[in-house]
Order: C-alpha cells, then structure tokens, then sequence
C-alpha cells in the first residue's frame, strides 16, 4: 500500500490511512427484535486497507455511544480524524497493510445510517419518536447484511469497546460461525441498574427539554440544554477520579480567589461546560435517546445459558479491561471470561493499568496496541498457515 | 426523661423523642467568606434532651445537602420523623438521656435558616440569586453563633455525615477550643473534581430550566425538571453498583418483555424518577445551587499546613467511612486520619462494610451505632469524671 500521508491544514492532522469517504448502503428491511419492521435501512460505512483474494482478513470495527463509521484517517468532507486513528493503519494494530477494516454507525444513529432523524417513508418527514427501538441485536443484524453485501462470509475479527464491545458480543451470540476472533474491550455482558441509571438522568434532561418538542423538534428547535446536561453526565463516567485529578485538581481559572458566584469556577466546570456545548453541534439528540435505551435493554442472558451457547465456540478470544474504569469495571470483563472459560472457549484477558477511566480505549496506549497487533497477528498467521 | 411515645396515623411513625418543634434564632448579621455581609440571619434549629448544668453535654449534629434542623422525633407540623431517628434518641448513640443535642439548618437552605428563598431586607422579595455565596464555613459560623445564643461555651461533640461531616472538619479548624470530641463521618477535607463535576451537572440542569427565570421564579414557576434531573444524578451517588444490583437488578415493571419504549422500563428507573419528582416538592431549587456551591468551595487547605493547625489539638477524633461510599470513598477519611495522626492528634478510624453507598450513615446500622456509642460514652465517662 501507499503511504498518502495527508495534512489538512486547518487542524494540522496527518493520516496515513489517507482520505477517508463514507459509503452508504441501502436494504429493503430488518425485522427488529421489538416485532417492527425498519423499512428501507441505510447503513453509512467506511473501509480502509483491501480485501484479499480469500475474503478472510476483514474486521468489523463497532463504535460506541457517539461514534461513527469514520474511525480512521481523514474525512474527505470534515477533515477530521477517525475516532480510532490511533489503532487503525499500516503498521498498526488493526493494520490496514494486512487486514480489510470495516467501520459502520449503528441503526438508530445520526451518522447516516438510519435512525430517529431519517425521513420516514410513512409521513414523509423525519422519524422522531415514531421511530422504532432498536436493539444491539438489531444493529449487529445490520451489520450482517452489510457484511455479506460485501461478500465476507466469515470476519476475521469483531473488536470494539464500550457498546462496540456488547455489539462484537453480540456478534458471537448471534452468528458464532461468522467471527474467527472477537476484542470486546471495556464492555460488559450486560447493563448493571447504575448503568441504566445514569442513561436514563441523560434521557430525562433531554425529554424534559422543553426544546425537545416530543422528539418533533427537527427544523424547529433543538434540545440543546437537555442534551448537553446528558453529555456532562456521561463524560464524568468516561474519566476517573484519579484522572480528573490529575487532569484538573481544584484548579481554578481565576487563580486568585473563588469567584463567589455561579460562574464555571472550577477548570473542571469549564472543561464539562465546553464539551456539553460541542456535542449538541454534532449529535442528535433522540439518537442519544434511542442508542442509549438499545444499550440499557442489552443483556447477553443468564451466565448459565451463555456457557451452553459458547460452548465449544472456535471463535478466539482477547477481552480487555482498563484498572480505573468504573463505568464498566473489570469484574464485568471477568464475568465474561468466566462464561468462556466454563465454556471452553480459548480466551485470553488483560485489565490494563491507567489512571484515564472508561476512555482509556479510545487514547494512545502501547499496551493495548501491543495486545491487539500480537493477539491479531498470531491468529492471522496460524490461518493463512491452514491451522485452526 | 419521660418516653413519650408518639405515634402518628397517617404515616404510623411512632419515636420515643416525642413531638418536636422547630426553634427560630435571629441575630444582626453575619460577615461572609466572601467579603459580603449577611443582615439578617435566622437560624431554623431543634433540640432534644436537656442541656446540664454543667453545660458539657451538649452535641451539635450537622446535616448533609439536604437535610434540615428536623434530626429526631415527629415533626409537629409535618408528622415526619426526624432524619437521623436512628441515631437520636433515649438510650440511641446519641443518648438525650444524657446528652443535648441540638441541629441547625444551614444557612443557604429552605428550611426556615435564612437562604435565597428568603425576603432581603433591601428589595422585600426573595433574594434568589442576589443572595450571597455562602461556605461551609459560613454555614460553621452561623452555627456558632447560635451555640453562643444557647450558652454553650464548649460542644461536647460535633457530628454529621457527607456535608455535615465538612462541618464536623470546619468546626475543628475554625474553633478547635470550642469542641470536645468530633465524629466527621463519610466525608472529605476537600472536594475533588469529580465531586465537583456532580455537583455542576446538576446546577446546570436546573439554570438551564426555562422555568429557573434567572432565580426569580419564587410565586411565579419552579425549575422541577432541572432539580429533579439534578436529584437523580445526586441519587446515583449515593447507592452503589452493588445496592442498586440488590434493590433493582435489571428487574422491569411488566415482567413479560421490555416495553421497547422510552417509558420507565426498569424498576431502577421507576426508582429514580419517583425520587426526582417527590424531591422537587420539599426543596427549594436555588437552595441547591447554593449548598452545592458552597461544598464545592471546600476546602479545609494544603494539608502541611493542616498539621501545623491541628498540632496537638486536644479534640478527639472518631472518624466512620463507608466501604462501598464511592462519592466520599474511604480513602478522602483515611486523609483524614493521616494529617490528624501527623499532628498527634487522638483519633480513632473505622470503614464499615456496607453494600449500601454513601448514604448508609443514614440507614440503621449496628457498627455506627456501636462505635459513636462506645466513643463518646467514653469521653464522656472521661469529662464527668474530671479525666482529660
């Protein structure tokens, strides 16, 4: 491949995954795990690397929450780095050298894959709330058939973290004889009451919003305010105490004195202030409402049934989790290995140490970059060797 | 002193303290942390069992965010039991067969201290936003103040959880000769980032309320939406995972399937959304910008220099964390310990093993009770017996 190192100059950011452009396709319909029917279904996508002649070294890439299918290089339109940059390219772990990516928004996104905001051929306008909730079963369904109108029948890998990490569960669950090996990183089975909790207080600001007009505000108003709190909510779950810490300590931006009024006194106010105020420029704020409802309703099933499910799977494992990250806790990751291992699953787990919190996937780390390369390479190499 | 056992029908609460009624103290005027003066300051406060004529056997207990000056016995207004029942009462930790206990509510607050509801002397409307910032040691000074106005020149004990624990600590470093024993339970000498970032997600919540007006909305509207988006969020972190796992798990409110709506689906949700909205019906909206303002202000300072303040200091210490308390983690009351052992002051530490989370000093438990019992039935045995 050609290195087309790229600088765009009003950031400066340089890929060497290049210029990226979103594809679209478009199917008929998806039964959804609700009883509805999506009908047609758009899904936005992305590939960087090629497929071989063998069609066996794709990898799906699954984003979380707020994600996109640009996870990496530069987008030809917004001159904005992927999501997963630092993960994704030659050389690097999901190397674009070796390996056919493959990165798509979930259904029920803003991204351009359909959800709430996408015209509904019923009315004529935009979904709204009349859209239907979808699941991460429902997104990962999908992604099926996306995969297969790209002619894989099988997917080297299934890696992700956070909801990207439930949807490469879910992969497994769903089509076990599809995926070789799955990377679910910081991610849990399923969603533990404190995690439906804090979705739901980000859900209440939103519908409360009187912006929010029922999920009818499109082209009139915008839940700003509400959606804006339920980011402010979530980037607290996304650092660590001890990140926060670090990263702000009481610092405050009048060194001085306190200000003694209602002002962002604190840096730390300041920072939740600026990104409550630049997601709501990028997000819609029903498909902050629909994803995180298809994140509460996750649940793989009982430990009990999953081991008779897994049992015997070929599909190999790496599961990894983050010390600090207390949104989804390495005993989560545990409880995952544990299912595998009772059900003879080959598995190999890694909590690494950083003080960085749930996010800690999404930001550079030799450890992590390391574990995925070596855990990618030594299955790649035992495949094209005819192994298994 | 005579059990009056009072039971009250519509709630059927029965409390061996009996019937109680909110006292008033109003005095000139208060100099603020902030330079401003306060003019002037009622102070809301109850009391129960009998100041001796000694006057050594006086407590003060300190309330957390939202409590108020009604700690023990059946409100003659309202009929409710007092918030710390559990803890006051004949022959309960603190015994007002032997000791007087007194609670204040804070200044800054809603329930009958002076606080943004109140009328300002200058305009005759409620202050709202044009009342001043108040501190925690605002909310100390107020409090002396009245402890002087009842004639009490030594406290025997000072005692309270989360926020009345910061109280407990300014007690101590504002007027270490005026405080015989302190019980901080739960608690931290500074707040950190991420305390402070709850805190400021739920302040923004409800100043984003349409129905806030600036602060004036007193006979007009009220922020409920905000404030009750701010109580949930300050509900989470007063549970833990592993409370909210055996109160609610993933239990729903129709058994059968997920509902595949946005309605509450989930019993946690239920849970939240019923504290929200009985919340926004006893508390006052700006009185929560206020004492979450001033708990973010605390900071008792650097702690070389506590132990130079503290060196030798003759109050003995008895110092409670919670082990699941992941808002005041025991490791911000093992700081605690460290400076006052640093500065040879008697203290005795002791993390109780309770699933429950930070509020769990609230809920009946027979640790707390047996150590706040032993401690002080110690120092007092000591004092009476004329022992230093």
């Amino acid at each position: 491949m050609v290195l087309e190192l790229v600088k765009e100059d009003a950031k400066g950011d340089v890929s060497p995954v290049g210029l990226t452009e979103t594809k679209f396709y478009t199917f008929d319909n998806l039964h959804l795990e609700s009883g509805e029917l999506l009908t047609p279904v758009t899904i936005a996508y992305e590939t960087y690397g090629n497929l071989n002649s063998e069609k066996n070294n794709a990898i799906l890439i699954c984003h979380a929450l707020t994600g996109d299918a640009h996870a990496a290089g530069i987008c030809k339109d917004t001159k904005r780095l992927g999501w997963w940059e630092i993960m994704i390219g030659p050389g690097k772990p999901f190397d674009t050298d070796r390996y056919f990516i493959i990165c798509s928004n979930v259904i029920g996104g803003c991204k351009g894959s359909t959800g709430p905001s996408s015209i509904s051929p019923k009315t004529g306008k935009p979904y709204g709330m009349s859209f239907p909730v979808v699941t991460i079963k429902d997104m990962v369904d999908a992604q099926a058939k996306l995969i297969e109108h790209l002619g894989i029948e099988k997917l080297f890998s299934v890696a992700g973290g956070s909801m990207g990490g439930m949807q490469v569960l879910q992969w497994v669950h769903s089509y076990p004889e599809k995926v070789m090996t799955a990377i679910p990183i910081a991610t849990t089975m399923r969603h533990t009451p404190q995690q439906i909790a804090f979705n739901e207080v980000g859900r209440r600001a939103i519908m409360t919003d009187p912006e929010w007009l029922g999920g009818d505000y499109y082209g009139v108003s915008f839940p700003a305010n509400g959606l804006a709190v339920a980011r402010m909510i979530g980037h607290i779950t996304y650092m660590s105490d001890d990140s926060m810490k670090e990263k702000f300590g009481r610092r405050r931006r009048n060194k001085e004195r306190y200000g003694y009024d209602f002002e962002a006194d604190f840096e730390v106010e300041q920072y939740l202030k600026y990104r409550g105020e630049t997601f709501v420029q990028r997000f819609d704020a029903n498909s902050y409402l629909y994803i995180t409802k298809a994140i509460d309703y996750f649940d793989l099933g009982d430990n009990r049934d999953l081991i008779q499910r897994f049992y015997n799977l070929k599909t190999k494992f790496l599961v990894i989790s983050y010390s600090h990250d207390w949104l989804y806790p390495p005993y989560q990751s545990k409880e995952i290995v544990r299912v595998l291992k009772y059900a003879w699953v080959d598995v190999t787990y890694c909590e690494i140490s950083s003080t960085y919190g749930h996010d800690a996937f999404l930001i550079k780390n030799q450890e992590q970059e390391h574990l995925v390369s070596h855990f990618l390479s030594n299955a790649y190499e035992k495949l094209t060797k005819g192994e298994k």
